[in-house]
């Protein structure tokens, strides 16, 4: 047998941190118990229901390519969304559909970098930009948040001890995937000034920016699009906003000609995102606020909930963040040789318990775990119950 | 205002070559006039039935993620179709969905290659393999196939020439877009005795796979995945077999593991393909006989009706292909000095007679252009009128 080498970028491409957990939860599965999935970000709360009656009145036969730009309809719901949120110079040729942010991320990445360069991000970040950025040939530099400052950014001079020749752009998740912290107008300035000053691009991914509690504000990149037309560049997603993950939808936007004509010609190269997906969507501006007032309860009470269950472990340390869907709690108290780390507590906390979290090293911080809490409170009040009483076990 | 720049790389990528029509078809559709679109390969045949009722009986609340790997129900339909095609070694483990054919062959080359390497085609080839090789920072290499050859491959020696140390892979299309030829088998052993001579991989890019005619039989790499199993490639798309370009569902299939297990890897960066699109194509296997026998009788006299009235116009050199549903006329006696080339001829066939076509420089293959039959009989007819009519007022 001729056996062929795939090449070395390819297997740079990291593999999923939780891969691990997958044949420990089907061995559950088996015996009959139920795992409980904190894992993800995956809503458990309804898709608007205006979206779904696209489905059942589905006319539209054959199910032909949309455009490559995105369907005109999701593009002018899109253009409706960004200017009541307060941007009434978004116009739908600064708007590009793309299959998730997944795709827009990626795409911001060929846009602003050669082979061999860096993106600076602030850790932890989203394990997946890890994954975009093999993908690309580029290079994540981390620059450390702290849970004692919760996360939040430091000062620009920490940041620029991390700037080098190869930086060519800093991206940023606000509110922040894993931590739930939600950035300043004071922070996204300074990273504003620090984008002009090393003339780096400002990347803003904003999946979560419908996800900020206890009457914070979010700002949006979409502040400074004026300020710094050429360098801003948006990100986002409808996926967590209107439960729709599995409908592979996100945008990449910006006011800078060339990043727009560029991922254009991406688009073009791919075809187009989902026409169903796309129409159902093309609902978006039609949402009744009603909807969004309910999930953001919804939320805020799982929140509350979750970070009370964490709060009562000993041991455990948590802060309660002010947005997305997640907590992200310091677990180092019960790390032994017999889990030293955080990917081994949550094999553990799979195996003893039938309870899925992500460990902190995915998105470099060990120490830590994730837990989602876009499932039901009593799922969380059971996962609680059950973590609490899996830790008790280690006799920490 | 700060000025920042794109990459260079970012630049590179190709725009579609079929761009500058867009504002002659948008003048048109403004005069009133009905443009006839036969640039794309988008059937307008009926997606089938049972798919659709998928949308219509749609139940699951919210749209979640798919699996990475696909949605189960696909991915044991998938298994099922390419097993009844008497390849009975395929499990699930050997496929893995992807967003199109496009997301399959963007992926099969960051596989294979480093950048700068070389993958090696035959020309005239498929306009966005240019795209994905951009966006993967390889390149293409040609190898001319000739019309009085009926587009069939070179010898070995011929191809052999352009082997060097970069190429990594071969990669052809079968039938072929844009000349609808349909490599014999002995043309893919060829290949296989090619790829293993000088240790290349070999893709096979089969999205047209239902459509061949006269009775000619499709070979498919399948046949020849036991023979080489670490180089062999599939690509594969739902787009046109079942008029659903829209739903953005393709695979990648390999008998190799290092491949496979990469594929997923990048699969989990970008979570997954639509869960709507793969729910209602998981209906696949389910399909009646009598779909296809409409579809493949209605495609063989779209051919013949287009094959006719290419064949009558004076000047216009065509063959009749075996596969796929375009034609690829030599046009070349209607290029002169205001219509130098086929990019020209085909703007004028748009601005006089508000037909699309693809100029044959796309793929590689000036004076030619691509006709596609993946429209109605009348409107063929009445294209074939238009064209007739604006070809003879260039008065050659």
């Amino acid at each position: 047998m001729n056996t062929n080498n795939v090449s070395k970028r390819f297997l740079k491409i990291p593999a999923s941190p939780i891969r691990k957990l997958v044949p420990l939860a089907s061995d559950a599965i088996k015996k009959g118990v139920k795992v409980l999935y904190f894992n993800i970000g995956d809503p458990d709360i309804e898709t608007p229901d205006i979206m779904l009656q696209e489905l059942k009145n589905w006319k539209k036969n054959p199910i032909t390519y949309s455009r490559s730009h995105g369907e005109p309809v999701l593009l002018e719901a899109l253009k409706k969304y960004y200017n009541r949120l307060g941007f009434p110079f978004i116009y739908v040729e600064h708007l590009l559909v793309t299959l998730g942010g997944s795709e827009a991320i990626s795409m911001a990445f060929l846009a602003i970098t050669e082979a061999g360069d860096e993106i600076l991000t602030f850790e932890p970040f989203y394990t997946n930009y890890n994954s975009y950025a093999a993908v690309n040939g580029i290079k994540i530099t981390p620059v450390k948040t702290l849970a004692r400052d919760g996360f939040h950014l430091p000062n620009a001079s920490e940041i620029e001890k991390k700037i080098n020749k190869k930086t060519k752009g800093i991206l940023y998740c606000n509110p922040n995937n894993p931590t739930g912290t939600v950035y300043t107008r004071q922070e996204i300035e300074m990273l504003v000034s620090l984008a002009k000053k090393h003339n780096l691009f400002l990347i803003s991914d904003e999946v979560y920016r419908e996800f900020v509690f206890d009457g914070k504000i979010h700002v949006s990149i979409l502040s400074f699009f004026k300020q710094i037309p050429s360098q801003a560049i948006l990100v986002d997603s409808l996926s967590k906003r209107y439960s729709l993950c599995g409908a592979r939808l996100g945008l990449i936007s910006s006011l800078n000609k060339d990043i727009m004509d560029g991922v254009m010609r991406i688009a073009q190269g791919r075809l187009s995102a989902g026409l169903i997906d796309q129409i159902m969507a093309g609902q978006l501006a039609d949402v009744p606020a009603s909807y969004f007032e309910k999930v953001h309860r919804e939320y805020q009470k799982r929140r509350d909930v979750l970070y009370q269950g964490l709060n009562s472990i000993p041991g455990v340390k948590v802060r309660k963040p002010e947005g997305a869907f997640y907590l992200f709690p310091d677990i180092s108290h019960y790390l032994t040789t017999t889990h030293p780390t955080s990917l081994d507590l949550a094999e553990y906390l799979m195996e003893e318990a039938q309870v899925a979290v992500v460990p902190g090293s995915a998105f470099g911080a060990e120490g830590y775990i994730r837990i989602s809490y876009a499932t039901s409170q009593d799922e969380i009040r059971e996962g609680m119950n059950r973590i609490t009483k899996a830790l008790a076990n280690l006799g920490r």
